[in-house]
């Protein structure tokens, strides 16, 4: 993978950040903070990222001229998702440094391919087999087993893009429902927790990862984060190391999530990666309120050439993320002492959207 | 003083901020955190504040087709800075809600009748005098003494239009000096230390005070606030109990900040109130890093007419402004561990300009 372009950027420069959900926005807030500027690039115009930069893009991620436009803008530019059209980042890799580096996404777009990547740095993951035809499903069920989990290879998020085979499910149905060409079987894991692991890397090879996140899930959808998680500190310690060891494969500039199971082993509990997300996560949400610094933070730093931070952890935190309806509830969140309220300035608070999120930080401890 | 018109803002909804400067950009951040839009109107084209909303006004405050505009486009006003001419404040005043009321803006903007005010609530000041020429100012000090400050009654902030008057000065050339028609002289205070109190309160009468923070000024200039402040229980819920008694008889919305005076009296240490400032205050920045919630986003709760959090504080906090080419030092204060830093993307480091601020918090004490 070829080393990024060396970016340094001072104050007052401007960074393009690529979608404008709410990590675009807490991003944005965070380079504001350091006194760096932001242009937002999104097709939706009612980006909730549009709200807090004073120069924002509205278009097609193939607008070739809008991309071309935004990259004469901006010095340097990041994203907030990991399915940024291929050809759009190359579009505007040729005219200004893109990090985390662009090659990185045709690793994480594709559930196979990230797998065979984490595999090959002797990391454990679930058996796995890529499937693209009804008989290879029966094949790759036949060698791993069931329950399992078919995915489609890509864009699949929050759950989408996948369904639980069980014995006396009819494969050939449920490839037909997949409607994909190429997807991955993966044994269903019979976790014992899930955790996550924010790891920051500046292009000098400088990792900070914040302290192992443990995270609860409702319908796919993380709804709870608490740090520190329950395990035993080598376990922490062994998670960070994976978090550091995949950012340093990737010669990782910016921040990634590395989501883990832990199951029981011979030995005791041992972990096992499920996924990478080459960007921010919600999972690190609690570290805007809880942490010295921010994993968005962390991300701005590290695509500005800027050197990272030591975070450190303000106390026990629990981050609750506000889905749907729930977000109607911000009023009494607000008269919770010691809870820090996000809101997305989302419009209409569709069943499953993420509409903002909740952290109570207990100190002393 | 009347009662401020009831507004209940819904996220979404839009707040229009007078003055472009680092407390209008926080106050934008805050609000944006909370899903409530901003609107910032400044006569400077290079306001930092513009940075971090979509829509801004640039005009003059005595723009009255730019203040009608502005007022609007927006669901309530406030202000950063507290010498808003009075004209601008009552155009806007007839169109939206402005929130403090800017009768209190009276107040503030006189140094005579602010202490006034102090002293009819029973509060105590240093001892001072109005003065109107040479001859009243020659009085004056036969009154109170010397050393005292001479200081315009409007428009003074950071030790501007003030000067020392001591032993053997000539209160002629002083006076000539001051180049106004209406002072006020104020007896020299020997403080053990200098304190600050910010408070908000809200519409329905909810006071909450964040902890005392102790000051040192550098050149008139604030330099650092350290918090706790090292003062006795009984004295800081004495300086608490001060605050609120205004905010209360101002029938304050908003957060607005007590400036005092730590000095030795008879029964041990006493304080002095010398000054309010009807907003965001320098010395409560340490509270976006240090405590759950922040002066600004109380400030935001409260002219949003939702309901005010509980300050919890991380620890003992340390805030140390960025002031000139102080700010060329970003780079060190990034790898401090544990540090924050806030850069206000201001262009030029002019001696005497706050150019941002870094945070440190002491968990576990």
């Amino acid at each position: 993978m070829s080393e990024p372009r060396q970016v340094k950027l001072k104050p007052g420069d401007t960074i393009g950040i690529l979608g404008g959900g709410q990590l675009g926005r807490m991003l944005a807030m965070a380079a504001a903070r350091l006194g760096l500027r932001c242009r937002v690039f999104s097709p939706d115009p009612d980006s909730p990222a549009f709200d807090v930069v004073l120069n924002a893009t509205c278009a097609e991620y193939a607008d070739v001229e809008a991309l071309e436009l935004f990259a004469g803008d901006v010095d340097v530019i990041t994203y907030e998702f990991e399915n940024v059209p291929a050809a759009s980042a190359m579009i505007l890799a040729a005219r200004r440094p893109v990090l985390p580096n662009r090659k990185i996404l045709e690793t994480t777009q594709d559930r196979l391919a990230e797998k065979d990547f984490i595999r090959q740095l002797g990391i454990g993951t679930a058996d796995y087999a890529d499937v693209s035809s009804a008989a290879a499903l029966r094949a790759a069920i036949a060698k791993i087993g069931l329950p399992a989990v078919i995915k489609t290879r890509r864009f699949g998020y929050d759950g989408k893009g996948q369904t639980i085979i069980r014995e006396g499910d009819d494969p050939e149905q449920i490839w037909a429902d997949l409607g994909t060409k190429s997807a991955i079987l993966e044994a269903f894991i019979p976790f014992e927790r899930e955790i996550s692991v924010i790891a920051a890397r500046s292009a000098d090879g400088q990792v900070e990862c914040f302290d192992v996140t443990e995270n609860e899930h409702s319908d796919h959808i993380l709804k709870t984060s608490r740090v520190p998680a329950a395990i035993s500190d080598a376990l922490a310690a062994q998670a960070r190391g994976v978090a550091e060891k995949i950012a340093n494969a990737l010669n990782y500039v910016g921040v990634l999530a590395v989501e883990l199971f832990v199951v029981q082993g011979d030995g005791g509990p041992k972990i096992l990666v499920n996924e990478i997300a080459p960007r921010v996560h919600n999972s690190g949400h609690w570290t805007l309120d809880g942490a010295s610094i921010s994993q968005f933070e962390q991300h701005i730093r590290a695509i500005a050439g800027w050197p990272l931070g030591k975070p450190v952890r303000h106390g026990q935190v629990t981050m609750t993320n506000l889905i749907g309806d729930e977000v109607n509830g911000y009023e009494q969140w607000l008269t919770v002492p010691g809870a820090t309220v996000h809101l997305y300035g989302k419009g209409s608070p569709r069943p499953g959207r993420k509409m903002g999120h909740v952290t109570q930080v207990a100190t002393g401890s």
